[in-house]
């Protein structure tokens, strides 16, 4: 085994791009994860443009499927994902991206999506934003998974 | 913050079940993590009624969208999940499922589903299985996410 590749060559994706089984939406869902802390940071999707540029830049890009467009992530708050290494399951329609993320994961601020949990009987933010999301977006946030 | 019940009273498993954002097809992807060592083991999906039956339980369950049933992991191999917490994501519509994982998570043996990476241009397996599938599921292997 080497050291994981970011960026493989070109025939090196087209393996990982043609072995991933995609939904009938062209979609493959991504669990992003902290590649040092082993943080879960997200899920989103991918589609096939996504995931090729993703293996080709090094830069985690999703497919936002409620703007439906490439999701460039960290192009307008700076919150940018650094591919470590990739790995597909079992069934190949799922994803564990090991990145190294820049600031905040979360839309809201937080550092990562997964704040929400029950305690006490009540369903509770774990976490506080570390950042203000108007900071990150402006007055009119935009993102999406 | 209490410790993580994992198994909350009824009135506070509705709060989270009535958070979710189920899908179009009734479902929320669900993302297990082994709580104590942060491996992302696998992911699945549930629909209400496999939610409702793991919170009440502490078992995890899923609903297996190849066979269209509840799916009580472990039922067949043994390889159950217990569930330690469970946590929400900002837009309700993923969960994470902190986990502790008896024996193998992955239908293929192994020890979680996310072993196939890019190495040395090839798409190889990082791991190998623990166990023989057949040991685990008889000769035909009935499994599916």
């Amino acid at each position: 085994m080497t050291t994981p590749l970011s960026t493989p060559d070109p025939a090196a994706r087209a393996l990982l791009l043609d072995a991933v089984h995609f939904d009938a939406h062209g979609l493959v869902t991504v669990v992003a994860q902290q590649h040092d802390t082993g943080e879960v940071l997200m899920v989103a999707w991918m589609n096939r443009a996504a995931l090729a540029e993703t293996l080709a830049t090094g830069r985690v890009t999703y497919w936002s499927r409620s703007r439906q467009e490439l999701w460039r992530k960290g192009d307008t708050s700076g919150q940018v994902q650094k591919l470590v290494d990739i790995r597909l399951d079992c069934d190949g329609d799922t994803l564990l991206a090991l990145v190294d993320q820049a600031g905040v994961a979360c839309h809201t601020g937080r550092h990562n999506c997964f704040y929400r949990a029950l305690r006490s009987n009540q369903l509770v933010a774990l976490t506080e934003p570390e950042v203000d999301p108007k900071v990150l977006y402006g007055p009119k946030v935009l993102y999406g998974t």
